[in-house]
Order: C-alpha cells, then sequence, then structure tokens
C-alpha cells in the first residue's frame, strides 16, 4: 500500500496554483491517493526571511523571473493563465474552507476552482462573496460552509498545519510530502509520486537513495 | 539553425554542479551546441538579498533541504556525490580558468573536473594548486593556463559576464539562456532545450507560449 501523496500548499502561491490543477491526475495515474494539507506561507516568510509579502515582491528580480515562469509553465501544461490583478491575495479564508472541504471530501474540486478564481480569472479570492460563490458553485451551501470555516477549530487546525510545515522544513509552497519526505516545488511533484511508488514496492528501482 | 544553449553557471553552486555534469550529454541528445557561461553569484546575492555568504547558510532552512535535494538528486541521475566539508568554496579562480578553457575548446571537461572536484571529491576548488593540478590532468600547462586565467583581460570578461548575468535577470545559478530567454535553474534543462528545439523548427509545436 502506498503512502498518501501529500499536497501542502497555500492559495496565494503561484506555483501551488500549478500544483492544484495537476496533482489528481498525476496521482490518480500513479495509484496513489492525495492528501490535501492547505497551509500559511506568511509566517514562515516572516520568520525566515524577516518579511511580511511575498518573496517575489520583495525580491523584485526574483518576481519577475517567475510572471514569465508562471505563463511559459501555463502553456506547457494546457493550463488556463491570467497574471491577478493584485498579488499576493489573502489566503486564509480559502485556506479554512479548503479544511472544511476536505473532511467532507470535496477539498479537490474547491482547491481547483479557488486556485483557478485568484490565477485563471483575477478574481479577489480572499473576499467571502467570491468564496460563497464557488462554494455554491460546487453544490454546497455556503452559509453553513462560510461559517464552518471560521469556527475556531478550524482556525485552529489551519494553525496547527503551518506549525506541521514549519516542523518539515517547508520554506515555500508547494511541497509534497510522501512518509515525511519533504520535496519542495511544483517541479518536485513527479519525483515524489516515484517515492511513493518506491514505498510501496521494495526493490522497484525508483529513487530513492 | 538552432541556438545554443548557455549555461550560465557558479563553481561555488551545488546545483549548478547538476547542470555542469549533465548538460552536455543533454544538449548532445536534442543536437544543440553548448555556450559556457561562468559567472559570479556572489555580487548578485549581495546586492539582492544584502548577504556575503550563499542563502543556503543564510537562510538555514533552504539550506537543510538543499543537501538532501542534492543527495537524492544525484542518485536519481547517477552522478557521485559527497557533501562538501566547506560550502562556499571561492569559485572566482576556477571561473576565470573556465574562461581561458572556454577560448580554448576545452570548457566542458574542465568544467566537469572542476565541478566534482567541490562536489564530489571534497576537494579546495578555490586553491590553486587544486586546479593546477586539474588543468594537468586534461593535458594543459597549468603554469600557463593559471596565468593566463589571471591576466586582466580575463578578470575583466568575468566581470562582464557577471554583468551580463545581472541584465538577464539572474539571481541564482545555474541557467539556461536560449536567445535571449532565461530559465532558472537545473530544473529547467529540458524546458530550455525545448525552446532552443522550438526556436530552430518554428511550427514543431514545443512548449513557446
Amino acid at each position: 500500500m502506498a503512502p498518501p501523496l501529500e499536497l501542502w500548499f497555500d492559495f496565494a502561491s503561484t506555483y501551488s496554483y500549478l500544483a492544484v490543477m495537476r496533482v489528481e491526475d498525476a496521482a490518480r495515474a500513479a495509484g496513489l491517493e492525495v492528501a490535501w494539507r492547505p497551509f500559511l506561507l506568511g509566517p514562515l516568510f516572516t520568520e525566515q526571511l524577516g518579511i511580511r509579502d511575498s518573496p517575489f515582491n520583495a525580491f523584485p528580480v526574483r518576481g519577475r523571473y517567475m510572471w514569465r515562469d508562471l505563463e511559459r509553465l501555463c502553456a506547457r501544461y494546457g493550463l488556463p493563465w491570467r497574471r491577478p490583478s493584485v498579488f499576493p491575495r489573502s489566503s486564509v479564508r480559502a485556506a479554512r474552507i479548503a479544511l472544511v472541504a476536505d473532511a467532507e471530501g470535496w477539498a479537490a474540486p474547491f482547491a481547483r476552482a479557488a486556485a483557478g478564481a485568484n490565477f485563471a480569472e483575477d478574481r479577489e479570492v480572499g473576499d467571502p462573496e467570491v468564496l460563497a460563490a464557488i462554494v455554491a458553485a460546487l453544490g454546497h451551501d455556503p452559509a453553513r460552509v462560510l461559517a464552518a470555516a471560521e469556527e475556531p477549530g478550524t482556525k485552529a487546525l489551519l494553525r496547527a498545519r503551518t506549525d506541521e510545515a514549519r516542523a518539515l522544513g517547508m520554506f515555500g509552497a508547494p511541497d509534497f510530502v510522501v512518509a515525511g519526505e519533504l520535496f519542495f516545488g511544483h517541479d518536485r511533484m513527479e519525483d515524489a509520486i516515484a517515492w511513493a511508488r518506491a514505498a510501496a514496492e521494495p526493490g522497484s528501482g525508483a529513487a530513492r537513495p
């Protein structure tokens, strides 16, 4: 039995958009389950870099490259892309809703819709009304879901996930975790999948050193 | 005629090691020429991040991940790897020798030997004696080559390359440049190759957006 492919992501993160959109198909093709792990990058950036903004804004030369890279990567993978007019957008409400959705089994379509709202449709994904519309379009009661997202237990779970991200050694997003092994970046998705397959089939010759 | 695949690298850079070791085979398989572009990352890190060390030392959480990532990647690609006991090592002398070697047509074997000395053999690649031994092992006169490397023209060329790296928008290494298009990181080598192929064969359906 292969371990799940944990996707750790932040709805404000551009490269997380790629992983959110691609992970289910890739995992399914490899016979793996995806475990959805929304967390907040902001506290880690503040602790590690002393900044209260995206590193792509704080370090403009990196930002210029990132926007071009995203455009190229979305073209390569056939994903819709529109550079958002506001960056980064607040991701805390969407992350909490993702936790509620995950408990109810609809994290994947919610994550795709919310990430797409931000990075393909340039919608204000931090706005409760935008989030309510996304939830409703997925067939769920937005009043109930948004209330559950703001419950103390949901807030505490998101803080716990962010603490776990820190403990796992994260410093950006997306990340993949397989049986405790950390893979940083959308670029490592295939390696993380190979790692999970190798864990399931010892001696298969996959990438495990 | 496809444009050359420019590899921009720093001998102090761990991920540059991967690119230096892999680029010739990958380019040859795609029918591309490699243009070797040693430069110095240090001035860019100082300007952009305000640090006088590797970001992997300045930001330890990134360093911890990088060392593990390198170990995994070298296993995946069948490359020798030994974590160097000193990091980063000075790369300025090796970079100047690479410029001399490039003018004489032996940049590729020199780059592989010097990068391997640092990251596979844990040798002090900043030391002129180590560099002299590498040059001699490649069949060249170390006294002549090391003297040429310290000529004012060689030093000026390395400064010019670093200026060009800055102008191209670089913030790390390795990088690939194809007809002015920047690809950051060893992870983008295949994308850069596809870009060069697409430039040579319009309408081939490769990654160009």
